[in-house]
């Protein structure tokens, strides 16, 4: 049976990195180890690690993408959660017999060889579930 | 220096249960620990640990709380994110002196003895943030 084994993030989008970093380094003390560009998701993310989980700001670096189109109709806020899974292709299977709505049916691997996948919001209570795998 | 030291726990606003526990515990496989009613917060919170931290399932039991209203306005989805923080009183002092807005200003004691206060979503990038600190 594949397993949920850990809350990997907890994706906040924002529209500027100039303020969330100062609430959530400079108000709140957390530490931010890195902030990088990611040209295949048009964002530039800021890493917040926290005690085996993780805050991600999500900035679009492009007006036309997905998250830059979220960005726009809903505003700042809290955009996904991010589940790691030891092993995806059986947890999308399994959740595929369950009638569970998924963004994508097969794993799609990230520039930096992780294997992730999106469960719909409207077959998880209207959150927005990441599911990844670590390169074996 | 008040010092976060973990996510405890992300918060999903339901208006039942049974959909939600067929999603995250029959479909995901995670495992539900605890179901409980918390008649001070006039909710019932389902319990999902995972790896340090924790989902909670929180369903409002009257229509008049503030849960309630919120569930009523925005429908269901992610409602705050929890962070654990070793000194509270602290930590609230030194938002403030930062500008933070706070929702509550001094600490507010749960029924279980848990010192917690909320900042304001204004504050943190439209997410609502609550900050906890154990019992000594």
């Amino acid at each position: 049976m594949p397993k949920i084994t850990r809350i990997d993030h907890i994706a906040i989008l924002v529209d500027d990195l100039d303020a969330p970093l100062s609430f959530w380094r400079d108000a709140l003390g957390m530490e931010v180890t890195q902030v990088k560009d990611i040209p295949a998701e048009a964002a530039q993310i800021a890493f917040i690690p926290s005690g085996g989980s993780e805050i991600e700001l999500v900035r679009p670096t492009t007006s036309d993408s997905g998250l830059a189109k979220y960005l726009e109709k809903r505003g700042p806020g809290m955009h996904h959660i991010c589940l790691e899974v030891d092993d995806l292709s059986g947890m999308l299977a399994q959740l595929k017999s369950k009638g569970i709505q998924l963004i994508n049916e097969t794993p799609k691997l990230s520039a930096d060889g992780k294997k992730y996948a999106f469960i719909h919001p409207k077959s998880a209570n209207g959150v927005m579930v990441e599911l990844y795998e670590l390169p074996k």
